[in-house]
């Protein structure tokens, strides 16, 4: 990619990266959690699906430790969540919504664009991307010994494996990376506001035995 | 190992992961995740514990991502039991119980010789065989909330274990791999279908203080 | 560090292992688990932070696993913890309180300085040093399906990030390691003992929305 578009998809990773901590951190607050476990969330759900990613890829230390500036925008992050969660409580769940999307549609590409870089098959950078997209939400639900929304509702994840999905076909196809994200990025935003606002949901299984 | 006993295993190793797929999807199915839920505990049930062997010994990226048939096995085996899984219900509950015997046995030995070729020591590599085979079932148990099957009930680790101490003994003692895999899944086989016929269970300690 | 200085860091290490054996057997004896629970437990508890660490630090496969000695000693912590369960119980709350600060202190104090001795930034060694000395009792919890008691309760993880900062920040300011070690440790010991003592917990927030 081209100087400008690294410097675009760096900031757009930060501010993802500060999103989701400060919904790391709302989550942590509902859950009762102390100013500790605040900011654990906020990292783990900011920061863990990009660290999982790396281990899975073989790119120990991850990204997350060998820069300092993602901890600590997460911690930041969370501190701020934890003294104002007033003020986060009163943003429009729209708003929220939307720039959920956003982050996860820019997570998904992101790692997507990792694997791919480090020579990981088509089929597995697709689930490299997912997990880069999902995984921090899951280690969070999976710390609130709940089990991880994704697994039971909503059109979510499934946003996150289209987004890798297109990316990854179309570099496959030749399209020139910065083409390929946002082409992969539009296709989970797309999917995932759709389905919010048509209440899609995907099928569950009715009368299982047992 | 012969080039024969190298497709046996490899075929056999397929099998196991199908079957761990059709009960992690089951499990999940009971669980009342959706459809994406269920391609997830699939994934992470058949090949969870050879993902989490391989970051242990330093493998990475794990096997599941590097060679697109498992994952794609793993998820094809998912989505044939979310859409028959009335079918799947139907297998009486001795075939199940036999075939996931025998996907134990098989995981238990094919991840204790993977860590042995990997020059990990002997003790651990013990671990690492009883990891393989249980390790997916755990992390499908503790997606949903629940505490791991196998800390809790029957003789099925320990068959693990067993099998995989066998093997790393038999190698030690010089024995050829072929037979030394033949020893340790026998013996993973045997007790498992013994314990499960005369209801065998690993000892609790009760009256316990607090 | 000198030889001398490294064998009492090598004893302190492993009466370390063994006591957050001890205490994963009893919170597994505690919750009804058999005794290969126990087993897993007692060797996630002990282990369990440094294994964490060495995967995120890019040191795999991790100590537990190339020395043969620790996950003995936290089995053989097990085993005599499942028999002897009833003794274990009598050892007064005090003393158990105050070997569990101090092996957290070594915990934190250890797993920073192998952090620092791969060259991890200090921010991220500070993450690492804490990881080691609480990531056992977090996996411990995670299985037992309970939210981690360090995230709800009390200074604990707090004291393991006191105790690995202010070795990070000794070691920067050019202090030789052992008193960095000692600086780090004490600090741990100390905010830990005294928030027991005192009945510190850290905030939460309270009327939240939602």
């Amino acid at each position: 990619m081209g100087k400008k578009t690294d410097m675009v998809l760096s900031v757009a990773d930060m501010a993802g990266t500060v999103l989701f901590a400060v919904e790391g951190a709302m989550a942590a607050l509902r859950g009762g959690l102390d100013l500790f476990g605040v900011m654990v969330l906020s990292f783990a759900t900011a920061l863990g699906g990009g660290v999982l990613r790396d281990l899975l890829i073989g790119a120990a230390p991850p990204t997350a430790l060998r820069d300092w500036r993602y901890p600590a925008m997460a911690f930041a992050a969370g501190a701020a969540t934890f003294t104002g969660h007033a003020l986060v409580g009163q943003v429009p769940v729209g708003l929220m919504t939307t720039l959920d999307a956003a982050g996860l549609s820019l997570f998904a590409v992101a790692g997507t664009e990792k694997a791919l870089n480090r020579d990981i098959p088509p089929f597995s950078a697709v689930l490299m991307g997912t997990i880069t997209g999902v995984g921090g939400g899951t280690l969070r639900d999976i710390m609130l010994a709940q089990v991880p929304a994704i697994l039971r509702v909503d059109v979510y994840a499934t946003a996150a494996l289209l987004g890798a999905a297109v990316m990854t076909a179309a570099i496959r196809l030749g399209v020139a990376p910065r083409y390929a994200a946002l082409a992969g990025g539009g296709a989970c935003f797309a999917l995932r506001m759709v389905s919010v606002w048509r209440h899609w949901a995907l099928p569950t299984a009715m009368g299982l035995p047992g």
